[in-house]
């Protein structure tokens, strides 16, 4: 059976250019970055031209760029390195919408004894950029909003979000896991203080990813030790998921533009075929949206059996994001934006990605109605709900 | 020219078999973990195998062993992971001669209230397990001592220092990055809680480690988010990583026993030879010593310097640690082994690995005496020390 892979969203195949150019730093030139000998020197040259690679994407020096394991510890440093670092600011703002990378350290923090706002979002998903800066105190040290939602690919105002800090003097982060890669970023120009970025998101290779600190941001590290990283961020570096990640972010830029283009047409087909299911409904934005998200929910489904369906016919698709996939509460996002829990309970997430065509589409809008017509028939809610 | 690398305590090659392992792991079976489909499942799958792979090595169980980004942030999730989930017992014990990824850690937990005892150590490196019994008190909630300095080699008195702390109900961390694989560890016998393991130490890739949290232990993640590895450490995990450390741990807990005795002969000669040279001097303990480890003080050398001109002989080497390689302060390690300065800076760390020879071994000690004595004519330390 041809299977079709359509949780992107949750991580990427490594594109082989991206593989190929890893390789040699796994036997071959395996130098430790910080050593003094060529083995070492080598490592630390093909970092710099990772890091260098990256920086460029978002329009951030190269200096700039901390090389992380994931954007989970990235968007705990940002928050936790910025908390730390100026305890007297110890009030936050964010979302109801953010990853649990954002919001679980956030109720870190409050156990800190920081004060947390959690901003409310529209039934798209948006941040009401007014909203924000009412929020904003003197003592509010960081904003954190996500860039793009991981689960309904709404596209928040960063442009008004990063205007509204900067004239405020309140540090701003960005999570953008799910945006960077797909979308164009530019660092300077969207005031962005803190962003997040992952390597698996993007066809590079799980385990590495990276922060942007702009030069004046002052950040305490979470991960103490050998003052690697420009002492924000301790450990040796993992070369072979640095240059992969590099690689990954080098072919992006090059492809984005493109490929954004394709999936859009993708997604929009997607859509507008899985809408012809009766009682279904789209989650998040329908333009402000990442180019590979889709997002539904669907009258008597439940989401956990439609994927285990979908996957029995060779399709890969998530109720809610992976990282909670595990967990039986309804999707948080989902009822910020006023799902109610058999809604969020009945969703779809399906995320394209560079190796997915027109066929796989097609497809899937073969096989999906049929799936949901099977389960609505044995549906436990239909008779509790309508 | 030929590259003899002897700076395995730095970092290693990854083993081909390893590679080999993780390869399938990137561009094809690259589920994320979480995710419900047989991607995800496939993933997870693997990932679990490899966690039995590592529990066994040390005679832990499978759901003991939390997959972290290496060893630094085991390090740090052990030591900040139990004082931030017993806050009242707020004393930590460890030495002076731990990797900067525990001594930084503590040092920063001072900076949270917490109050931190530096254990001194002998000439050779080696804690007084009477004086650390005599050191904890009613609110001592951690000992963390290292199984084996990562410098000079030394293998602490583990087996005591665990008694001691389970008589007195403290837990016990010990950073064993450099011990595991290596020389058996037993965690049950050796009473240890909490054991950091890296994987790119033991032919694994960079990028990936682990720390062994014993069941009834109760510890606070630092890095937040979607609960991830039973709630301890979030963050998609890195399959084609952690795929490779069950394998190199595989073959460690294989070739362990061979391979150390092969590299003790060959560290013996090294030692021998090496101290044929007028002036030079062993660090670390004769024989209570990891089988892959050298360090050397000369007298009126720059390590250095040494260094690099070892390289320019194709020799791989270190002064220090390489984490510390690039700082002007002489090694803390030596310091605490009561050498002076000009002595600490003139040290050198020549570390074994599987793809020595005896070789090697003559190709050093036919060299190293010429650069010596080429180095000493233009010391600048001659004048001012003797």
């Amino acid at each position: 059976m041809k299977r079709i892979y359509l949780d992107n969203s949750a991580t990427t195949p490594v594109d082989k250019r991206v593989l190929e150019a890893m390789k040699p730093f796994f036997s071959e030139m395996y130098g430790n970055a910080s050593s003094l000998h060529k083995f070492g020197q080598e490592a630390k040259k093909n970092m710099e031209e990772s890091r260098e690679k990256i920086a460029e994407i978002i329009n951030a020096k190269r200096e700039e760029i901390v090389f992380t394991s994931g954007g989970t510890e990235s968007d705990n440093l940002a928050i936790e390195g910025i908390c730390f670092a100026n305890k007297e600011k110890n009030h936050i703002i964010t979302s109801n919408i953010e990853h649990h990378a954002v919001l679980h350290t956030c109720r870190w923090m409050e156990k800190q004894g920081f004060e947390v706002t959690y901003l409310p979002v529209d039934k798209y998903g948006l941040i009401n950029p007014a909203t924000l800066e009412s929020e904003i105190k003197d003592n509010t040290g960081l904003v954190s909003i996500m860039f793009a939602n991981n689960e309904i690919g709404t596209i928040e105002p960063i442009v008004e979000i990063g205007k509204i800090c900067r004239e405020k003097g309140v540090c701003f982060h960005t999570d953008a896991v799910q945006a960077f890669g797909k979308i164009p970023i530019d660092v300077n120009k969207y005031n962005i203080d803190l962003l997040s970025m992952s390597a698996h998101k993007v066809y590079g290779p799980k385990g590495v990813g990276a922060l942007f600190v702009r030069n004046d941001i002052n950040i305490e590290p979470i991960i103490h030790g050998g003052g690697h990283e420009n002492e924000i961020r301790s450990g040796t570096e993992n070369i072979a998921g640095i240059v992969g990640f590099g690689k990954a972010a080098e072919i992006a830029k090059k492809e984005m533009k493109k490929e954004a283009a394709r999936e859009i047409k993708l997604r929009d087909k997607l859509i507008k075929g899985v809408l012809k299911i009766e009682n279904s409904h789209l989650n998040g934005h329908p333009v402000k949206r990442l180019p590979n998200n889709t997002n539904f929910w669907f009258e008597f489904i439940e989401g956990e059996s439609l994927v285990v369906w979908l996957d029995s016919k060779g399709i890969a698709a998530s109720t809610g994001s992976a990282c909670s996939s595990k967990s039986l509460e309804p999707s948080h996002v989902l009822l910020a934006i006023r799902l109610k829990h058999e809604q969020a309970h009945g969703s779809l997430r399906m995320t394209l990605g560079k190796e997915n065509t027109k066929k796989d589409i097609n497809y899937v809008l073969e096989v999906l109605p049929e799936i949901i017509e099977k389960l609505r028939k044995i549906s436990p809610y239909k008779g509790k709900w309508k």
